[in-house]
């Protein structure tokens, strides 16, 4: 089994063919994941939030449902969760501009840098930056519209597994926010590739 | 003043300078209207939905506030609105696969064609397609998380008031969905451009 780690406040990319998973664990609780997907060797087509919700019919896919693609085709299969399976599909990836914003002075790491920089790593550059699927986080919106932003409820060792349902290139960022308290502290993440 | 007609299940594309106004009109009540805002000479700075739902921490801004790009800037204030104020900020633009899905068979039109043939005529190719922001579509999410396709509910006339912050294209389909009935029948648009 391929084992990636993903240290905190960085990012990872990983090739899956259609049918294989990959498990993504937060080592020790409390920490979002970012996660975008590729078709393999066609990165202008992508796991797409909006087409997702169109889709499943719903702000996000139960267990068992699918992730499409901005095309409507099913990339990923959301199999397993054994998380308190709280997640966003709404949120954009925190970005250099979002820390300038919150009042950080010089650089931050960023989902959005870590995504370019794990993408380039497996030698993808230029990539469009999707919103992304936001594993762990807990930022419910209220029914007044209202969004919350609230910390991760995931324990250690708490994971999801997705499952390829089309050669794809998977990016995970260890979510560096430690500014808006989304994240318990930023922590590491562990990519399990399994067959 | 400028005037473009959208006509019924096309787009239309116009610039504006920072500080104009375009006025999106309804013109015969009951029509969605599919609108992207992208940074003259920078397309690849956009208007974004999930940038946006950050920055004014709900799923639509209110009256007075702004869209923001994908580098968190404010490009488009909604500033005025006629109609009933039901709008939608997650949903994606209908394109080619969405209808072969929905039992269409042979061509479409779709807002995602519009979308690249209003952004050619332009003179803008390979546009990304964004998120877009679906005036006048009464798609509600219900407070377990499903999606209501419902008609719009626009009367003849009925206006959304866009002010340019950046100096951007905006871009807008009236939107052919004839077949989820979303739309009371495919109608026109009309633009206005005022300082």
């Amino acid at each position: 089994m391929t084992c990636i780690e993903v240290p905190a406040r960085e990012g990872r990319a990983v090739g899956l063919r259609a049918g294989q998973t990959v498990t993504i664990v937060d080592v020790d609780g409390g920490q979002v994941a970012d996660t975008w997907a590729y078709v393999d060797g066609a990165p202008r087509e992508y796991a797409s939030a909006e087409h997702t919700r169109v889709a499943v019919g719903k702000l996000f896919p139960d267990r068992g449902e699918d992730f499409v693609t901005n095309r409507r085709r099913p990339v990923l299969r959301l199999e397993a969760d054994t998380s308190p399976g709280l997640h966003d599909l709404l949120i954009a990836a925190c970005n250099a501009e979002r820390y300038v914003q919150l009042g950080v002075e010089g650089w931050h790491a960023s989902c959005e840098d870590n995504l370019r920089q794990a993408m380039g790593a497996y030698g993808v550059g230029d990539v469009v930056v999707p919103s992304p699927i936001n594993l762990f986080m807990n930022t419910p919106f209220l029914p007044d519209g209202n969004v919350q932003w609230l910390p991760a409820q995931t324990a250690a060792g708490d994971a999801v597994v997705l499952r390829a349902l089309l050669d794809c290139v998977v990016a995970v960022s260890a979510c560096p926010q430690d500014v808006t308290g989304i994240n318990r502290r930023p922590g590491p993440l562990r990519l399990e590739v399994g067959d």
